[in-house]
This record gives structure tokens, C-alpha cells and sequence, in this order.
């Protein structure tokens, strides 16, 4: 239990309850705070044009970092170069407005349309898993050469199960509050690059994604991401969008995630903890396994 | 480990490490599905005017509870005498349709705006926790009344640190995957009415008031709903659209979640495990703490 109250933890008074006997306590509580993000064509005047594309339930903290993430990890924009300016709207809290540097109009029905909805107009014929992969096949910046040489690192056992600890050290926030997701970028060798942390998930990789593409350096292929939670469908998307080909996570992952895995041969770990793990896809790029 | 794979197990390979050693073994994964919640008037031909106003990945199951509960926490109708019907699409996988008896186009902007982006129009002073607590009780059914006598269950604090265990004891799918939220509905004295399980948390909460809708027994005043991860701000606010009381988590509770709840005179319960807890508002509905 590092630290005290900031931006991130809030002190509360709780009624902490030990079987039947119970006393008011300080407590630090996750801060939870929406996030609206704006964006306009760079060159033109905010005020003109300007909209709203998505209003976000966030840890603050990163917050342009978050932005960038979001904006790359929706399609708004396809790299650093087509983002001219990210700033903070200087007359109201918790807006972050960027310019963008490409044409956005023809996704501006997507406006509202974040965050688990990113699925194309209903065909005739429903939808269904097959649907949702093909949508993301459709729309990832590089998608992987088919049956080409496996890319993308290759991690030692005994280091891919050092990672829950290194994650968990760092975790400040979680460690304040038990109630914040992380993920974390390590290189092949078990050395962390950077962790963010979120009330949600999703945001926490939006944020890791967001800090790449501002400083540069994505795609992200020689990474290895660690999630402290489970992994979805949608999580292994915003992944495939960055390039990353080593996904990790101490829960559980869904079906949809290990078929668009496979699909788009990243490699996939479950339940990394204590030791052990489950390699769903990609069990290639494991090393050291007997 | 009970069971076998079913519409929400679904069987895999996997390479189980333990150690430095692996073997490839089945595994069970939790099943993900997008789902498609369209919606038109009662009484014109579905064809007709017919709506998407979700896409939204989930645990296949309790579709109906899902799309009726979904509908009347996001405000498109207001009790089941709004729902017509609900209908799978006859020719399309994936997709329910509901007929609604009510009027909803003047939420039609909402259509896509779903899961997570429920704040109003930005107003000139940005956005804060503040106004979506504000935007929450506009938009309630019932808000409780200011002042008034505690409304809501009396929860014995031994009943309480049971819940947990019974929650897990019914929680078939988890058990089989590891992969699935559970909120439940228990009385207050402790029995389990109702349990739903989805990939999604804000899902599993939206069949368990899509059930209540559908049998009639909205707003559940006296309900103790328990739920096994974290409480953000959404899911209070579901709960707060369904008339619950009374809030336990397994897991944190967020800064607006608890605000939200202290605003709305709701209990909120977090960390409840191994017969402990922290009761984080409402503490009075909680008997038995000496």
C-alpha cells in the first residue's frame, strides 16, 4: 500500500467489515472520471467542425496518450503522421481535442459508435464470429504475410512466467486500490518498456498503443503485452491493430479471441500465473517448453 | 470441472505449461458471439423502419433477457408494457428483433451510441463525474425519494459474507472456463433468485433485469444483487435504472461508482470475501456489524 490520495486514488471512509465487528476506516478508492475526445481537421479553427467521437469512463492520467490510442485503434487515423496536434481544451475539464492531419469524414458515422460496437453494417445473413474477424481482417494496417516465416518475438518460458510479478510490482495504483487493469509492454527478454493502468481494460491498452504511436515506434511486432485480466475479442483487435504478435494474460480468453489469434497467427497465453499457463495460439514463439 | 463443451463451452487444444514442461490437452473456452438488438414500432412490418441500435459481444444464452434488459437500461422503453415482443430474426443468426410499444424516436441518435458512451451532449463546460451522476438521475425511472426512510433490504452481516460462495457454486460456466462474469440476485436473506453469467459484466447485469422485466417484477426493490468483478459507474447506474438497493462486489468499486451510489442511496459492498468487506455507502441496510 504505496502512497496516498492523487489523481488516480481517492480517499474515502469506508465501514471495513471483519466478520461481524466493523470500523470506519480511510480507504483509497480508483478514481473513475469520463473522458470526452474531439477531433477537427488540423489547419482549421477547433470551433469549426469540431466533433465529438467518443466520451470514455477512464483512470485520468495519460490522457493524450489515451486519445491517440483510441483515435489509431478505431480507424480515425493510421499513424503518428496523421495526427497534427493533440491538446487539452483549455476552457473545459476532461476534453481532449487533436487534428488531425488526414481526412476523417468517411468515418464520421462512427462518431458515437465506440467501444464494442465496432462491427461492420449487419449483412443480410446476421452475425456471427466468422463476420467480426473478417471485419478486422479487413481493416488492420499490416496484416500478417500468410504462411510466411513466424515473426514477432521468442520468449523463454522461465521469462514468460516472470511477468505477472515484474507487472504486479509496478502496478501502483492497483496495489493503492485493487481496482485498476494494466497492461504492459515487455521486450523478449523480460524487461519492461511501459505499463499503463485503467478502470477499463480496453483504455489500458489504448493508452500502451497511444504512447507508441506518439513516440514513433509502432508497430509494436517485437513486443510481448501482458493484461492483468481476461482477453476478448476486442482486445486481441486493438493488439492486431498495433502489430503486436505476443498477447499474454494472467485470466482467461474468450473463443472470439483465440480464433482471430489464429487467424492472424499472434501468439496467445492464458492464465499466466503461479508458474503455469495455457498457450492457446502461436505456440511456436514459447521457447525452452519441453 | 462439470461439464462438457455447450452453446457457452466451446472445446479446444491448448498447450498446458506447468513449468518448463508442456502438453498439448483439451480446454474449455467461454464462448464470445457478437449479438444484434434491432427494434421496431409494434405493429408496422419489422422490414419496415427496423433499427440496429446494438452490436454487442456476449456469452450466448438468455438473448431475449439480454436484448429486453439492454433495451430498458439504455431508455428505449420504460417497463414491459413498452415490449410487444421479442423474436429471434428468422433468417439471420445473431440478431433479435423487438417490437416496441412505445415511441422511441426520440432516442433514435442513440442507435449506435451504446455500452459505455450514456453521457449527454457536451454541454459548454466539458464533461465531469458530476454531470453523469446528474444525467443518471434525470434519467432513472424511479429516483428514491430524498430523505426519506431507508427503503431497500436488511442484509445480515452472516448473510452477507455467504453470498460469495453460493454465487461460485452456481456459476456453471465459470467453472468450466474461467472466462465469465456473474452478477446474481439473491433475497435478503440470502437465497438465490436468479444468477446470469456473460463474457461481458454490464451483459450479465442487463439479462438479470431483462429477466425481471419479462416476468413482471420490475423495479427490484428488494433484491441484494451481487457481482463477481469490480463496480463502475455503468453498472450503478444499471442497477439504480432497475430499482436495486442494495450492491455487493467480489471486487473494487470505482470513485464514481461509490459517488453515484452515496447520491442515490444505494448500498454498496466491496471486496466481499472470506467473510470480509467494506461497506462504502448505505451501511445502515447491513445488520449485525458490532
Amino acid at each position: 500500500m504505496a502512497g496516498g490520495p492523487n489523481d488516480r486514488a481517492r480517499e474515502v471512509t469506508v465501514v471495513r467489515v471483519r466478520g461481524a465487528s466493523g470500523r470506519r476506516v480511510p480507504d483509497l478508492l480508483a478514481v473513475e472520471e469520463p473522458l470526452e475526445i474531439r477531433i477537427h481537421q488540423a489547419g482549421t479553427r477547433a470551433a469549426e467542425g469540431e466533433r465529438n467521437v467518443a466520451v470514455t469512463m477512464r483512470t485520468p492520467g495519460n490522457d493524450f496518450e489515451l486519445a491517440a490510442g483510441f483515435l489509431y485503434n478505431e480507424g480515425f487515423i493510421r499513424g503518428s503522421g496523421d495526427l497534427a496536434d493533440v491538446s487539452y481544451c483549455p476552457r473545459e475539464d476532461n476534453v481532449v481535442r487533436a487534428a488531425l492531419a488526414c481526412d476523417s469524414s468517411h468515418i464520421a458515422a462512427r462518431g458515437a459508435d465506440a467501444r464494442g460496437e465496432q462491427l461492420p453494417a449487419s449483412s443480410s445473413c446476421g452475425v456471427c464470429g466468422k463476420d467480426s474477424i473478417a471485419a478486422v481482417l479487413a481493416t488492420i494496417p499490416e496484416p500478417p504475410a500468410r504462411g510466411g516465416a513466424a515473426t514477432g518475438p521468442a520468449v523463454d518460458v522461465a521469462v514468460l512466467h516472470g511477468l505477472p510479478d515484474e507487472l504486479r510490482r509496478h502496478q501502483r495504483t492497483f496495489a493503492q486500490t485493487g481496482g485498476l487493469h494494466a497492461a504492459a509492454w515487455f521486450d523478449a527478454g523480460g524487461g519492461l518498456r511501459l505499463l499503463r493502468e485503467d478502470i477499463g481494460r480496453h483504455n489500458a491498452l489504448d493508452k500502451l498503443v497511444g504512447h507508441a504511436l506518439l513516440a514513433g515506434v509502432l508497430p509494436l511486432g517485437d513486443a510481448v503485452v501482458l493484461f492483468s485480466g481476461r482477453t476478448g475479442f476486442e482486445l486481441v483487435q486493438k493488439a492486431a491493430c498495433a502489430g503486436i504478435r505476443f498477447l499474454a494474460a494472467v485470466g482467461a480468453p474468450s473463443s472470439l479471441a483465440c480464433e482471430l489469434a489464429a487467424e492472424l497467427d499472434i501468439t496467445l497465453v492464458g492464465f499466466l500465473r503461479d508458474g503455469r499457463c495455457n498457450i492457446y495460439t502461436g505456440a511456436d514463439r514459447v521457447t525452452g517448453v519441453g
